[in-house]
Order: C-alpha cells, then sequence, then structure tokens
C-alpha cells in the first residue's frame, strides 16, 4: 500500500492525544505526523507514553508554524470539521476522501484542528475538501485521537482486500455432504430404535429439521467424527 | 436509526479505555455498555472523567460475572479478535459485522476482550461470528477504545445516509453559466486591450485555458461580483 496522507495536527493540546494519534496512525499503517505550533512544545513526554510502540512516528514527528509551512511539498489538503463554514467548498465523507486519496499519486494531507477550538477559516481556506466525520446528534465532539483514528482506518480498508466475510475452519476442512449424510443416517437409525419418532407421519419433517440444524453448524470432518463418538456414546448407556 | 449493538468489555483494565469507549460510543449514538469482571471494580472514578460528556453512558452501564449472564437478552454475538483462532467460525470485517447488525431485528452485541490478553477462547465459543478489524502489519495491537470506535464507528455509518461528496456552496448558490460566460467576456476583452495576447494564434487556447481555471473553481454569484470588481480595479489603475 503506498501514498498513505500526512497526518497535521494544528494547535493540539494534549501530549496524550498526539501520541494516541500516532499509535493509530502505525496501526493503519500511516507513518508521517506533522505538528502546527503544539501547546506544551515538542518533545511531549505524554505523546511519547501513549504512543506505545509507535514511538517512531513521534520520533520523526515535525513542527511548524503555520499550515501553510506545514503543507509545503502537499498537493491536496482535506480538512475535518464537524461544523459547516460560511464557505464553498466540496464536503467528503471519511470514505470518500479515502477514496480519493488512494486514487491520487500526489501526495496528500489530513488536517485536524485543536481539541477545543477545530480548525480556523484561515486553514479551512486552504483545503481543497471539507471531511466531516459522520456523527450522533446527542454528542457530536470526537475525540481527536479518534478522529484521526477514523480517517487512517478508512484510508487503510480503501485499499484492503480483506473479504467482508470468510469461513475459518482452523486446521480441519468442511465435511464432505457424503460424510454428513452417513452421519445423518446413524442418528436417524439410533432415533429410530429409541423410540423418538412417536408419530410416523410426523417423521420426515423432524428428519428435516434435525438435519438441517446440523447443515447450519457447517461441520468439519472433525466435528462429524465428535458427533458419531457422541451418538455411540449416548446409546451405549441403554 | 434503531436497534444499535450493545458493547460487552471483558475483563477491561484501564478505567481510562473504559470511558474514552463510552465516549466514542455515543458520538455514534450507541448507548447501551455491560462490563464482565473490570480490574478496578465499579463504578470507576477514571472512566467517569474520560467519559466527558458521555457520563450518561457510564451511569447506565452493568456489571456481570461471566460474558453468559452479560449476554443474557442477546441473539447475536459478535467477538472481536486480531488472532486467529483453531476454531471454525465466520469472520467479518467491522463493515460486514456492521451490515449485519443492522440486517436485523434481533438484539447484538460486540464483545470485546482485554487490553493485554484480547478475548479467551471460552468466551469466543459464545459467538455467532468473529470480527477482525483489517490493520497494518507493521503494528497490529490497538488501543480498546479505538478498537469500540471502529466498530460503532461502522455501524453508525451503515445507516447514515450523508452523500460522499456534496458541494457546500454557503449562503450564495452557484454562478449560472451566463454571468460566468459574462464575465469571461469581460476578462477577455480588458485582456485584448492591455495586450496580454501576444502571439495571436495562441489566443484561443489560452482562452480556453484561462475559462477552464474558472470553471474548476466552480464560482458563486457573489464570486463572480468579486471577480468583476477585481478586473476593473486593475484595469482602472493603468
Amino acid at each position: 500500500m503506498n501514498n498513505p496522507p500526512t497526518i497535521i495536527l494544528i494547535s493540539p493540546q494534549m501530549g496524550e492525544n498526539i501520541g494516541a494519534a500516532a499509535r493509530v496512525m502505525l496501526n493503519f499503517g500511516v507513518t508521517e505526523l506533522r505538528l502546527v505550533a503544539p501547546r506544551d512544545g515538542w518533545p511531549n513526554q505524554k505523546a511519547i507514553e501513549t504512543a506505545r510502540n509507535a514511538v517512531q512516528v513521534i520520533e520523526n514527528t515535525k513542527v511548524f508554524p503555520t499550515l501553510a509551512e506545514a503543507a509545503f511539498d502537499i498537493s491536496r489538503i482535506y480538512a475535518t470539521t464537524a461544523r459547516p463554514r460560511d464557505m464553498v467548498k466540496t464536503v467528503y465523507t471519511p470514505r470518500k476522501c479515502a477514496e480519493a486519496i488512494l486514487q491520487t499519486t500526489e501526495k496528500s494531507a489530513i488536517v485536524f484542528g485543536a481539541e477545543q477550538s477545530g480548525l480556523s477559516n484561515e486553514d479551512i481556506v486552504l483545503a481543497d475538501a471539507i471531511v466531516t466525520i459522520p456523527v450522533a446528534p446527542i454528542y457530536t465532539s470526537l475525540n481527536l485521537a479518534q478522529a484521526v483514528s477514523i480517517l487512517c482506518y478508512e484510508w487503510f480498508t480503501a485499499g484492503d482486500t480483506t473479504p467482508p466475510e470468510n469461513l475459518d475452519t482452523g486446521k480441519y476442512g468442511l465435511a464432505s455432504k457424503i460424510e454428513l449424510t452417513s452421519m445423518f443416517e446413524h442418528l436417524e437409525q439410533e432415533l429410530d430404535k429409541s423410540g423418538f419418532f412417536k408419530v410416523l407421519d410426523k417423521r420426515p419433517n423432524m428428519v428435516r429439521n434435525i438435519r438441517n440444524i446440523f447443515v447450519r453448524a457447517g461441520l468439519t470432518e472433525q466435528d462429524v467424527r465428535t458427533i458419531r463418538g457422541l451418538i455411540k456414546s449416548l446409546t451405549k448407556t441403554k
């Protein structure tokens, strides 16, 4: 996966948030962090502690006096903001922003404002698009590192090829249908012997329901052996 | 948006992580948090502080001794884990999990393990599916609250109808094409007068390029008035 976005934090206040942002950036393969005028200076011990094993991101972080300087080599700026501004700008969802970044070979940056105040209009005007994270009206104030996380996660998943759904069968393969049928017949013979099917008219429907339970369970070869052993054990006691 | 998942944290260690999880849950409209055997007991002052304005989620949090008891009214359990287990289970991406939750009217829970150790196989066996958050191989250890955030974000966006891209034009509408053309003609007349087009053969191509700059900018009616004023001002000085 190439060309991850640069993350630029404007006037971040809490070292913990800078460190947590660095950590989650690296979780999603985003490695370049730049700061504009961090409140408590730089380096910041709290940021180092919170970054945990992503301390390499913190060590490579550069500090700049303004966004224009921090974005010296950036061709596309995406500004995260929740509030609509009285400004003509395209507004992207995080997912759309991730696609836009992935589709270009130019260097992109995602910019985040300070914890309390967010981005200034002077910073937003430099942005090619605004990105707004959809949130519930009941509580719209996202933690800074959580906002960084959502954008980095979307960027990473936009280029990720993991299938949405996948059956992990461990070390055994799924049972073949012949193995299943043989197990069903074994079970049904024993149920016949034990007098389970009291009303013979209902037998076909009950057999279908019982077979369906095991089909839905997606048994492996090992599971079939286990169930067969279980049937043998239960019938032996009589 | 109805039927949000219940979030269940098994043996969480840090109050800060519980509070941060509660905060980001409420950001994405997820309100029901349950804990199984939190290390430092309950209530937890650090959790209350970190939850900020989501303290209502913390106040309604119930504590249980086991996952089976915490999930007493839950029909579908999704277990978040990074490691493959030697177990036959369907593995979902967070996005697929969100869709599955949204498509059912049954009560679902997403379960998260302790910070260091994750979920035990005993807990995972109760789950209908495993959810694995895709991460970069360079640093796979996600903070607990960040993991909660990704799942809640995916659930919220699965039901969110925000268009991926939207032009915010502020209080002015976009300029009509006749206003644009009139502005172009004004500009080109002034450029002709000033001798800007030194080689007449190149004029059509240069006009096209200049018009294209302004078309790409997506001007509002107010922008057109501003540019016209700007041309007038620049030409007045000669």
